[in-house]
Order: structure tokens, then sequence, then C-alpha cells
């Protein structure tokens, strides 16, 4: 493990124990001194000239090509923007034009909001009688028929950390003649994936999360080669044009992946990303799985043998989960705002779940150890009870 | 001039005459200091507690705020995100819902391209014989008829400077039952706007030109106020929805302009956005328009004065441009790139237009004749004959 673990790399508050990677990644050591770089000697000094001499109009692809490492996607396959929503809309998009007469988009009830918004409104914009089905996870394989267009799934849960079988259910939408998105946001980094091998036509992700590129970085998508220049994007903007500076009065896709590219990228936020990515150059995959799962066994075994009252919402087989862990109790909001001002940050998701984020990146044994204590404080002297823990914030 | 003049707020590269605000604005000089501190004191010391207790969750319209004084628009009608793109297929896919069975989307020569592209996309998207109808900019007027749905326009055409009357069409799209979209790219922060009294249902527009949001800052969408409630989002995304935190499957659409946000919002990038919105407190839009005129009739007159080979392409009468001045050279390219080796910096777009852009918080007199001298030097020792300034760089 202590070829995975680098804490020197990233900034933490003096005796924070960080159990929520999963939701916004913290901060690698350098950035601040990047940022201000990036704006003093680019912005200030090159201006205008930065979209060439920085390489600022290159970055989406080349962080894009850093991205594909991690996730099993060859190289020109990966390119990034926009934020995960917008990522599901054009895939989706794209996605109802390539299975023509078929009318519903298959989902699930363990994906993430904003997917299943974005679908809607897209059903709603079409207004040509599309629907959205969503099933329980579980229910996904058998509800894949000759009748849906795409399937669109998160494979790990928000709230559960429940892991989909990637092959197995891309082979059956295949099957049935369907198109498969893929919704990375929790695997990225925090799993080994393999698109490639799974057959995925396409990917998106969020790269604020186990990728660490800070409060709003872009996101990602993933477009099967094969599909890649023959995809319509339903946004097709400038910077996804074949020659943008040419200024045409009409569309043109631009080559491969580059299509999916819209307005101007967020430049400082490529920055950090492409920042927090080096922090990827040199580790394995494999290497930081067997660490994760080490951690959550960990977890779990200490949670469950020192707080009864948690009840495990993920599930018991460490193959079955991403690199979470969740647990039940009736006033878990409460219990994790007591916890956070014991300086363990994780996170609560309605209706009672805790939420606890194993990154080993910065998390090793020792904090775990150190959480479960703190835990077992908060459960052991009902400080969950207080009421000013009970106050919600808008941001939970 | 002087109230508007503020130099020492930017931070320009020694002897530089910036004359491409139109298209990045310089970087006002506090900002490695602004961005540097974001990251380090929010970022990485409160984590995922930034989103409420640094105020990130509000800053997409607590920005748009600030925004909506400089055009004429109430307080909350404003929200920034995402990209221009995205925001003109938002603005006109919420148009079309509002115009049943109309079937024609009317816009002009003179938009900027990723304007018309992103509305190609939403038609092949929607397929539904939807029909783009781009007519020259002085044939708007005429073609808006009771068979158009909405009229999407760039007030300041981004070649010529030519600006619309956006009372007058905003007026004419109403008799005919028309919905309104106006495109601010060129317009915020450069000329007075006010949008409520044109009675406009929506508009767009872009911060990295004459705001100085910095490359790749967030765009801003306008709803006008009796819409708000009723208007139907494309692009329902989770920070639209009326209660994001509440993970619900089903989307609401938020409270007024909220429910066009979409994803989670570029926090570095709306940092830097607000921190260049204060510069604009004290701005009187009227004063700032006034010196604009000037400095653009200064820069016509001498150019005209001294270098005869350079025809005007903006319109003569000041009132009719916006704040940029257009030549029309057959080397333009090479003209440019020469001018820009001797540190005046304007662009090129094709196929033979120099554009100069003049922005009076950092452009005085003595600028304009400095630029105007290294001009002439171009044009009389035929510079731009230079093999060297004839290869076209990628973003031009």
């Amino acid at each position: 493990m202590s070829e995975i673990l680098r804490k020197d790399v990233f900034s933490l508050p003096e005796g924070v124990i960080y159990l929520d990677g999963n939701s916004l990644g913290p901060m690698p050591r350098n950035m601040p001194e990047t940022l201000s770089r990036m704006v003093s000697s680019e912005w200030g000094q090159l201006l205008i000239k930065g979209w060439n001499a920085a390489g600022w109009m290159d970055q989406p692809s080349r962080i894009g090509d850093m991205v594909a490492r991690l996730i099993g996607a060859p190289q020109g396959t990966v390119v990034m923007g926009d934020t995960l929503s917008i990522k599901v809309y054009q895939a989706v998009a794209a996605g109802l034009k390539m299975t023509p007469g078929r009318r519903v988009i298959l989902s699930d009830t363990g994906n993430f909001p904003t997917d299943l918004y974005m679908v809607e409104g897209l059903i709603r914009t079409l207004d040509q009688g599309y629907e959205l089905r969503t099933v329980a996870p579980e229910d996904v394989a058998a509800a894949i028929g000759d009748d849906i267009a795409v399937v669109m799934l998160t494979q790990v849960d928000y709230r559960t950390g429940r892991l989909h079988d990637m092959d197995a259910i891309t082979q059956r939408a295949h099957q049935h003649g369907a198109v498969m998105v893929w919704d990375l946001a929790h695997s990225a980094g925090a799993i080994p994936v393999d698109l490639a091998a799974s057959n995925a036509e396409m990917a998106v992700g969020c790269t604020y999360k186990y990728l660490n590129g800070g409060p709003g970085a872009p996101a990602f998508i993933y477009v099967r080669s094969d599909l890649a220049e023959t995809i319509q994007p339903a946004l097709s903007g400038w910077l996804g044009h074949e020659a943008p500076f040419d200024f045409a009065m009409n569309y043109r896709p631009g080559p491969g992946i580059e299509r999916m590219r819209v307005g101007t990228p967020p430049v400082m936020q490529m920055t950090a990303l492409e920042e927090a990515m080096r922090v990827w150059d040199d580790v394995d995959m494999r290497a930081l799985r067997a660490a994760s799962i080490a951690l959550q066994e960990q977890f779990i075994a200490d949670v469950e043998a020192r707080v009864p009252a948690l009840t495990l919402a993920s599930p018991r087989d460490p193959d079955a989960r991403g690199s979470q862990v969740s647990f039940r109790f009736e006033h878990g909001y409460a219990a994790m705002q007591a916890l956070i001002h014991m300086d363990v940050i994780g996170d609560f998701r309605a209706p009672d779940i805790m939420r606890f984020g194993f990154t080993p990146l910065y998390i090793d044994a020792g904090d775990v150890t150190e959480a479960v204590d703190r835990i077992a404080k908060v459960m052991d002297d009902k400080l969950w009870d207080d009421p000013k823990y009970k106050t919600r914030n808008r941001v939970t």
C-alpha cells in the first residue's frame, strides 16, 4: 500500500480525516502556485495569444488522454468540457439518433438525479413520445429488451456504492440493439475501468471527485473509436467544428472526439485539472483498488464491531462496491454533522445514509482507525441528539 | 474620460497596446492573489464545506446580479454558467416551446457562428422540420413575419461592429408573435444595454471579453421576469432543480432564473469573474460609451488620414457601432501578425478583416495615437509582405 499512499501531494487541514473525496477531492499542494502562475504568465502576459502559445486550445484533448488512461480508453477517445449534466445530454441525444424507432431510455433508481433530470429535459424537448424508464438497480439486466434505445447507468451508486457489472450489462444492451452510456462519476480514479473491453458506445464522468480537479472541474466524454467519425453532436458548438476559425456559416463536425467539444473551455479549471491529473502518472489502478478494498474492509469490520446502531447500506461483497462505504442511521444527518465537527468529514444523503469515501492516495489504515474512534464517540455519547447538528445546510 | 480610465487595475505587458479586449479582456492585477487565496483557503481548507461556507453555491446568482446591472436587467433575472454556446441552446429551445406550431428560427449572417451551429444542432436533434433562416443583418426586420418562432441575433456584429437596434427589432418580433433572444457577447461591458426596456424574452452573453473574466469565463443567461416561473428548461440539470439536495427522482424547476442553472458551477472561473466584476462597481456605462466613441472616432480619422490602403468595414456612424472598429485589407492576416509583433494586439477575422477593440477602462487617446503610428509603419514598410507573418496559427 505504501506505493499508493502519497499524503504529501495533497494539502489537508491539520487533524482532518477526509472521507469525502468521493464528493470533492482535496487540493494538490502545488495548486495555488499553479493557478497563480497560469494567470500571471499566461493570461496576464500572453493575453489572447495564450490560446496558441500556452496550449489552451488543446487542453481538452490533452487532459482527455490523461483521463483515458485511467478508464481503459484508447488515446484520442476522450475529451474534456462542460459539466457532467451537459455530457449526459450529449451522450443520450447521440444515442437516440443511433437507434431510430425506439423510444425508451432505461436507467435505474440508483442513478444520480441529474442524469435522470437531463434525460427528462431531453425528452420534453424532443416531445416525440420518448420515455425514461427507471427500474431498481438489480432489475436493470432483465429490463433490457428490444424496445430500449439507450441504457444509461451510473456504474457506482452514489448512495450505496453498489457497483454494476459493466461488461455484462453492456453485452446485454448490445444483444438487444441498445446503445450503452456509462456515467463514471464515481469510477474514474476510484476503481479500474476497462471501457474499451466493455465495448460501450459512450461514457461520461466528472473530475472533481476521485480525480481531485477542484470544485466545478470539467467533465469528460468518451465515444468508442469506430463511432467517433459518424456521431452527430446535438450540442454542436464552434469548438467542435472541423475548422472553428474559418467562421463558416454551417456546422461541420470536427475529427473524431473533437466534435464533442462545445464552447470555449474554462482554461483556469482545465489548468487546475491538468495539474491534478499529473498525480496519476505513476498510479497503478489495480494496486489502488486493492488498497481501497483493504481500507473499506477495515472500516466495515471496525464500525460493525463498535457501533451496532449503524446498518451497512453498501454491498458486503467488496467486489460489488466502488470506493465508498455507506451506513444507514435514522439520525444520520445530525450524526454526520457531529462527526464533521470532530474533523472526520464524510457526507449525508437523504433519507438516512452516512457516506464515507476511501481514497488510498491520502487515506491510510491509521486514518480509518481514528475515524472509527470518532464515529464511536458520536454514537456512544449521542452527540447527534444535540440540536445544533440538526439544522440543515443548503448543501449537505 | 479620466473617471473611466483605470489602467492601474489591469496587468498589461510593458509596451503592449491591447486592442483585443473584445476577444479576451486583460487580467485584473489582483487576479493571481485572488485565485491563489481562493484555492488555498477555500478548496484547501474548507473542502466540501466550501459550497456553503465560502458561498460557492450562490456565486452564479450573485455574479448574475452584477452582470444584470450592466445590461439593464432587474436583479434576480440573470444567472451565470456553462458557455455561451450552451446558453444559446437553452434560450432557443425554450423559445420554441413558447411558440408552438411555428417552425422558423430567424438569424442573420452577422451572427457569431457558434450561435448558428447550436441552433443547427437543436434542429437536427428535434428532427421536426424546423428551419434556421439567416438573412443579411439589414434585412432582419423585414424578414420577421408570422411564421417566425424565435428571432436570435447578436446585437453587435463580431466582424464589423455593426449594432442592431434592439428595441425596434424586439418590437417587430413581438408584433409578429415571435420570441426574441439577444446575444450580448459584444455588448455587455461595451455599450449601455437596457434589456428590460427592450422587453426581449431572453438574452445570453459571455464574460471573457469586455467583462475581463478570463479565458473560458462562464456565460450568462437572462429571462424576462414574467416568464421565469413558467419557462421550461431543456437542459434541466440538478442545480436548476427546486431542491437539488433532496435528490428527488423527478425534476422540478427551481424558482425563477435559478432553473436555468445546469450542472456544478466552475468555482475557480466564477471566483475570477466575481473579482473582475468588482471593477464595474463604479463605472457609469454612459460615460464609458462616450469614451469608447471618442477613441473609435480618433482611430478612424487617424487611420484613414495616414493609411488609405485600409478600408473601413465598420459603420461610419458611431451610434451604429459597438465598441470595435474593423478595417478591410487584402493582406490583413499578415498585416495583423506584423502589428502584433510590434506589440499592438488586435485580431483578424476571415476573409480580410483587421479588428480593433476599444476598451476605455485601459485604453486612452495616447494609446490610439501610438497604435496608428505602428499600423502606419506596418503599411508604409510593407511589413505584411514578410513570409514569417503569413503562416496561419490555429487560433487567429
